[in-house]
């Protein structure tokens, strides 16, 4: 039951991994000539000037990374539980949506490298194969991201659906109610082509006209009246069979208060600096969730991790496992599911020379004191307490 | 009894919104191609250097916004009242001097696109058209900005002429007692054209001739002594039927001092950077004028906004409500009063996206918990007072 | 008995000042076209790297200055006293070495305009014309510059000299016992002309060779050799009949003991980014010493003033009157004496106005609290002690 | 017994200085046209993206040094006792190797060239010819950098032929367990050559093949099973004659529980960015490493040293000596033994330059008081401590 990839993609299907890629970054410059240029833009952009997905990239310049040596090291390994299950590394793929854009196989082939690589997968509302025919090749990792629908039927229905399908969590995202457009994609001509579609979505209701009073705000009354609300997590919370978590976390007040609704988890995330232009770079809001949430509670994290190396921060700044969203892409357009299993596995393996030149054995041993500020000049230097 | 435009203005009018205007901040590039070189130096240039002109800008990197979640926004707005007047969003139009040079039609133009977009118009001492003929296109919502004229009676004629033609209020300039040259409108070659006047001074006495003995200051003896004192604010005070607000204030200790002789409200700025070169940028200086005012007196602000997030970061920091000036000129240069009402109608919409992202139902809800440092490096990031 | 000027230079001797000089720093441009290249690079450079120049430069933009309202300025003036001299403002020419290089009436020229200009003027040992030569034109208001000499008893003849000349007072420069050479010079191929000498050191003996020992050093046993102690100046103090100032102070431990040794006044300075290249720029030096040698003491100051505004700052940070460099021989080799005074002239008007802006009517308002951090970042800003 | 020339070093023997050498790090040009570029780009890059190997350089900025005025220098020297060892100065030579790749003569024009200048020499394990031949060449002031063995039996005969060949310490090096790979070099497309390999590790047992099991980790049970820990260590101690060093420290409390292990001391270093991308850089950890580790207790420092100066601020921000690295083997590329003589000549000068500037007659005087920092802003610059 598989669909023939629509005519929007026009890349020939690659099928090994090229020349010239030496760490997991250079799957982002391997991409440019593999993508459209329209379509590159729309999916390296972010909203509006890209402040914020520069602040994410900028933020991990802020941190350097301890060595420690002589540590016996021989039996580490960056192994953990998540949700109830054991995963062999941290790295896993963030939802990312419309995936045949980049590739015929789209989420298909980015499930078989996640697959092969061990890494959890997080499948997007919005993707371009069903949910169904994304879990009959995914592994059991996998985790449904839901974005609530017009009608709360329709919600329903995914929600039951996922969980028919053998996902293990929902993953509700919230930073997205408005988004700002991109003016790299706007500037770059990308339309998102007719034939591409949510494959999940399917005879829902889409949303229904505004139908404003003259005086009545285009977003006020526009597009926050679709919006999610407190309500609709307590009614999600109250009929899942899965745990809920939530996707789109900066503030520590937002974080304390889905932790005491019930939420099961949450991921501190700016959409990929996708949504509101001017938001706070997610590693400099991580640490602020951390401390409001307790040392014990589950934290996602995504937000411009090029490297292993960067990972390592977000991780030792608190989070429990990372997500990768562009990257992802990047791999998959360039070498389909190979491409991916391979961007997974060098990103592991970055993480792993940078815990053992960190002298971790486990992620249980990363915390802020592996991390080193670089960049806060010289005052105060001449205590150890300082550095 | 509409003047004809002056022949120093040789733009065909404009008539539509021109491709490509994808945000407000747009507006400004798409002038330079409808504006002469030496007077687009003349208008987008500030004093001297344009160190302040630049750091007007820069500061809006300082902060990010929060994005906040789950939040009822459905009756959400951005109204506010604003001496005695309802406004249906706080973007105002900063007092823009010889509005001509852009546009035939020059403030009638702007009043008229002002007022098809709700915004409150701040109209200048020096305008083109005299303030009678904009106030028959304007709407209620429009103040005069007054400079001191060298003899009383000619302050106080203006004066009673701004009452008579029903302005709202009274803005008093005071940040340009001296101004320094722009070396970008020096270099450019700009020269005010000759027919290009104040209209609402005709018959007014000119500033008398210095006559400088040998010891004498050009500076002190002579462009100070007509300068505006507390004798002539506290004249101006007690002969107004208006209220009398204060514009171009930076120092805390001025604005408790103007506020306490009875002044209205205040406007931080500094001129658009166009006064003082190496002043302060006005959004660094607005936190420590609000603190010294307290949280109920009224504060306007302008300096290098270009978007709606811009305009939040001021509303957080202290501002009432935020005045537009260059890209008023720039959106009058592109598209005459449609493109005026168009550049108010982006930044109001931009601003409520922001709004609604930060979860702010309202203007009174915006404060600096809605910010976190952007730059102040990684030292005490571990806390969550921290960000 | 004036000197025909050496072959060295071969400049016209310009005789009105060019136009585009809008702003005292556009001497700096001008000069470019009248200098040879070598000569320029010998005059703009600073020691090794240039890392002390760019960083006197660089600091100015630290600070911002807070623009005041409604002050009474009309009494206002830029007036001081300054070693029992009245002088009219507070700009005073550097003591910079053969200024022949530049144009063939060098000193005297710049003598000439400082005297047209109301300038105090401190003329170096090195100078181009005998102090005799220079003192027969310049103004009462000269002090002279003094390096020690090999030979103490040339140190004392020079003394007797400037006595006799009727210079007020002696600077003792003590910050370029050695100098780092200047690599933009090398790169240059810069060489002091053989025909540019030393007037005032004819007949005097040069340094001794220093003779070393296999395991001696070069710079301690070698250059150091001949450098001034603590003993010198205390002969120096002893022997003159006109006050010593010291020139070349960074360190707020040298201010306090220099101070206490009966030194009449301090420079603050690195002699222009020329001597160690790695010193902390001058202003950001300043502070420290002003708190050192309390309120009442005189400062003088200089490195990197630009423009008038540069020269406020310095004043607000503690110097009672600042020396002007590099801008004084651009301005020499530019328009010659007429050039130096028309500099002058400049640099007084933008002090004033900026003056005028910050509501000061003398120099004594001037103060820390005038000023305002530029580049400090957003934290702490929402309090008024904070910027 | 020496060695021919291997065939991959194609340069001519140099044998003269050339010209444009102003200073230590002029030999860093002159070298890039001496070395084949993907040598060069082998030598300058770091590890990954050169994060580290930039922050090493770029941390010198951080820090002013303070001139000092009138001290008598007479007396002066940089003389140290170092290791039981009197040294002339405190420039040594970093072990570095394969130094066939710039210059046949290798590291025995190193040794000479050190000989000549005073220099200590650490000779590096993978030298290019063996400890023996160097030590023929090379002055007393000698020790041996090792690299454990993968057989314990091998680093024994290592460290007992070190011992015979009359090197003075051993220093273990630490830090390079694990290296990520450079991307300039790779890119480069740099392959060691066949024929050059490390004299002093012929016979000796090469690693063992991992062989890992499929859910091993290839950087824990594969790359981490060779590393030294703390046995190792213990091991070395005890069986060695000579005094161990420990080089590549960076964290305080491994600095503390070395010396309590009975290290002699140890070198501050993250093997010049080539090791661990995203270490601190050098001068940065250096502080908190000296204050772990108390006042008396040796410590050696390298990390992007280009001039006196920088060893300077190394010098008295903690460390006793500094070793020279990267421009060790530039010179010895320019200009052989010669070259590495010239180069230690001109760092010696530059340092004590800056050391008579500074006022300080001997290494002892040196410390944080010297310094000043150099961009922490305009906040609290009123006070004197501040600075």
């Amino acid at each position: 039951m598989h669909a023939m990839p629509p005519s929007s993609s026009s890349n020939p299907v690659p099928r090994q991994i090229p020349p010239g890629i030496h760490a997991a970054r250079d799957y982002e410059r391997a991409a440019r000539s593999c993508i459209p240029e329209p379509t590159y833009a729309y999916l390296a952009g972010g909203a509006g000037e890209d402040v914020t997905l520069e602040a994410n990239r900028a933020a991990y310049a802020d941190w350097s990374v301890y060595p420690r040596l002589l540590r016996d090291l021989r039996t580490g390994h960056s192994r953990l539980k998540l949700q109830g299950q054991e995963l062999p590394h941290p790295i896993l793929l963030a939802p990312l949506a419309y995936q045949q854009l980049v590739h015929p196989g789209g989420e298909l082939e980015t499930a078989r490298g996640a697959d092969a690589a061990g890494a959890g997968l997080l499948c997007s509302s919005l993707s371009s194969f069903s949910l169904e025919q994304i879990a009959e090749v995914a592994s059991p990792r996998r985790w449904f991201q839901l974005y609530l629908q017009p009608r709360r039927e329709d919600s329903l229905d995914l929600l039951r659906r996922a969980e028919a399908a053998g996902y293990q969590a929902i993953v509700l995202t919230l930073d997205a109610a408005v988004q700002q457009p991109s003016r790299r994609a706007l500037e770059a001509g990308f339309r998102l082509p007719a034939d591409c579609v949510a494959a999940n979505l399917r005879g829902y209701a889409p949303p229904a006209p505004a139908g404003l009073a003259p005086d009545q705000s285009r977003v006020f009354q526009g597009l926050m009246n679709e919006a999610p609300r407190w309500a609709d997590l307590d009614w999600l919370l109250a009929d899942s069979r899965l745990p809920i978590w939530v996707k789109g976390v900066s503030h520590p007040e937002d974080a304390r208060a889905l932790k005491a609704r019930g939420v099961a988890g949450l991921v501190v995330s700016n959409h990929g600096g996708r949504s509101l232009d001017g938001a706070p770079a997610s590693l400099r809001a991580l640490p602020a969730v951390r401390a409001a949430v307790g040392p014990d509670y589950p934290l996602l994290f995504d937000g411009g991790i090029r490297s292993g190396g960067d990972a390592f921060k977000a991780l030792a700044l608190g989070a429990n496992a990372v997500l990768i969203g562009r990257l992802q892409v990047y791999a998959l357009a360039v070498a389909g599911a190979l491409g991916v299993a391979h961007l997974i596995k060098l990103l592991r393996e970055e993480l792993e020379v940078c815990m053992a030149m960190a002298g971790c054995a486990s992620l249980a041993e990363l915390g802020p004191a592996c991390l080193c500020p670089a960049t806060s000049g010289p005052t105060g230097n001449f205590t150890e307490a300082a550095c």
